[in-house]
């Protein structure tokens, strides 16, 4: 038997959490544990004891809202995500996992939906890093002992406590923690041995499920990826009086080397691998001086290893060219194998996809998650839904509240099936 | 007959203006106004009463320093540069020219050199407008009245006093100027009725000297120039979830647009033409992100108007092309013809130059001074001393104190001509 989540309460939710950091333009800022934050996470304690669900939180401000199962000895089946953004972020990225778990949890409870295990709506603290880095951080430091070694060192506990504001440059993520009222106790984290597994919902943040007319997506694996570095060093002198031919520009050689990997990498040939060159430092970054510094990121992304390393291969051929008579570093800032959910959970969400009768097809995930990290310390897995034009990080960013009901429905039967494992 | 100046005198002025602002790797930072640029201005005050000189201030805290001549009815002959800096500037930029016209009043009043004019050593403030932009803020106010239309429109009194800091983007030009003790009345701004002419020593801030063996510098104008913002419009997607044929990566664009601009202006032929694209701008700048938003200033000079308007011709031509699928808007924000110096000043100069028996030559100046405005208001001319490896507006930034020495020798001697006359 199958059962509905309601579009009545899942809009009613959108709508209400989208006033939370409302930045004006349709989209939100939402830093983790602001005041804009703090009315998300209020809002998610005032429905889930609404409908009589154990409230808890863990000692780095994840909250826990729990409907209990029919069997007391049961482990609890867990569905998580965030409720902070980037700056100038949308209404969906990470809150619509938070309300399709509150949803889930509600309409189990309205529905009086029979289930052994403890059912728990989670939200995780720092999902995004935007005010304190990095990206994922609280789920780094709860999955910490399961992390393969070179993720480990980056999210030290005591090294994440110091992190910085990038608004102040001072205040720290300890002291955020500090000061919120949804520090609790670290007994209460997310943990083998009360928790069987975990789900998380996420728009898909692209355009494939739109171009193919599918509302879900039934995500296999999040993408294996690297994070590199690409920095030049030149000469600053002023813009008015160094002839050309004796300057070393750097971002002249950062132009050059950014159009070089576009040709190179597109060379390959496969038109599904992305890469990126999003951040760029500049320095002294005035219009009368030639800039003696420049540094900028390049993230790829493709499942294959081998793919990715023939990529690498020409990001770090860059450091044996001069560059508009600048010297280039390539310097390793991570990377990750892809990950691949558990082959259980991703088949009840298949089959609960198949079952309700919307539109769907498998997909992987290009961006990463929490899911991610906690996929090394449980079973895991993740649905996507469909999002309007592929956006994502900006404030059009947009899901239909159909299309954000039929996910959360899908979540409600995938882990109904998980329940009577 | 010729006059010397003193070469340990001048080391010691180097040497002690050298820690006001001490940035820790040779150079300073002495944002105008600040803590650190009182203490070069105090400096200043001390010396110059020392010998007997009388210290007046202006309502925009310009500082002058006046040693009576024999004519009670003579007009002054002034010379001026400013003690403020650029973020980790040099030693040299600005406060060569102040410690030179204390040098030659020094030199005046030590040797008991007859002069008909008072002689004026003059400090201009904020002229690098690296606190509170834009550079030759102060010198567009005094010479406000004599500014061609569309440079005075840059420079309106109430404008500038409403121009923030760029490190707390609050605080103004106008507190700063009401909270230093620099501040005096507006009947002592440098003036037509009260002033006769204008010299300014600076660093050369490029190789040309140096090069050719030339320890000095005689100017002959201000090269032309344009700067003008290329702007690029794409969409900002997530950077592992968005298929590369859909993207519109302003950086992507934005670097192909600096690469095609050196390939067109390189095939003008015109290896004395120097352009700059030294500032960018970048939305959202994380590295996840494919930028939706890119500037950057582009900045030419050169003393033909007719090569400029080629150059500008091919600048401009980049609004009509798409970059990586992205828009480009090219906009203006100033220009400015080539700026002659006052004839006679000139040859008063080169006459100095010539009977010094130092090394030197003829030459322009690719960078805006204080003096160019000033060339609009009363006969002006400059006087340049060689840069080492022609660095500028950093800390490296460096000039002998035997070339600093020698072109204090030409200025007094080419001051004594004027006051001649």
């Amino acid at each position: 038997m199958s059962y509905e989540c309601s579009l009545e309460r899942m809009t009613d939710k959108i709508q209400t959490m989208s006033k939370f950091g409302d930045a004006g333009h349709g989209g939100i800022t939402r830093y983790t544990l602001s005041p804009e934050d703090n009315m998300a996470r209020n809002e998610f304690k005032k429905r889930m004891e609404a409908i009589g669900a154990i409230i808890e939180y863990d000692d780095v401000a994840n909250m826990y809202a729990t409907l209990p199962g029919s069997d007391p000895d049961a482990k609890r089946i867990v569905m998580a995500s965030h409720t902070d953004s980037v700056k100038n972020g949308g209404n969906y990225d990470g809150i619509l996992g938070v309300m399709s778990a509150m949803e889930v949890l509600e309409a189990v409870a309205d529905q009086n939906i029979p289930h052994k295990h403890p059912l728990t709506a989670m939200v995780w603290t720092n999902e995004e890093g935007s005010l304190y880095p990095p990206a994922m951080m609280v789920s780094g430091i709860v999955c910490y002992d399961y992390l393969p070694e070179d993720i480990k060192g980056k999210f030290k506990y005591e090294d994440m406590m110091k992190s910085k504001s990038v608004l102040d440059g001072e205040s720290t993520f300890q002291q955020a923690l500090d000061a919120t009222e949804f520090k609790g106790d670290k007994k209460n984290r997310l943990n083998q041995d009360d928790y069987k597994c975990m789900f998380e919902i996420h728009i898909e943040q692209g355009p494939i499920l739109e171009d193919a007319g599918n509302d879900v997506g039934v995500v296999d694996c999040v993408l294996g990826m690297f994070n590199y570095r690409l920095r030049f060093y030149g000469q600053t002198v002023h813009a008015g009086t160094f002839p050309m031919d004796k300057r070393q520009d750097t971002l002249f050689g950062a132009s050059q080397a950014i159009c070089y990997l576009h040709e190179e990498i597109d060379k390959l040939g496969h038109p599904e691998l992305v890469y990126t060159t999003g951040e760029l430092v500049l320095h002294p970054n005035v219009h009368t001086c030639v800039p003696d510094y420049v540094d900028f990121s390049i993230d790829c992304r493709h499942e294959s290893p081998e793919l990715r390393d023939k990529v690498l291969e020409i990001v770090k051929g860059c450091a044996d060219k001069q560059w508009a008579g600048c010297k280039c570093e390539v310097e390793k800032m991570w990377n990750r194998d892809t990950v691949y959910w558990d082959k259980t959970l991703f088949g009840y969400v298949e089959d609960a996809a198949k079952e309700s009768g919307y539109p769907y097809q498998v997909l992987h995930s290009g961006a990463g998650h929490d899911a991610q990290f906690v996929s090394y310390m449980m079973p895991t897995t993740m649905i996507f839904v469909q999002s309007k034009d592929g956006l994502s990080h900006c404030e059009p960013e947009y899901s239909t509240p159909e299309h954000c009901t039929e996910g959360a429905t899908v979540l409600l039967n995938a882990v109904l099936k998980a329940d009577k494992e």
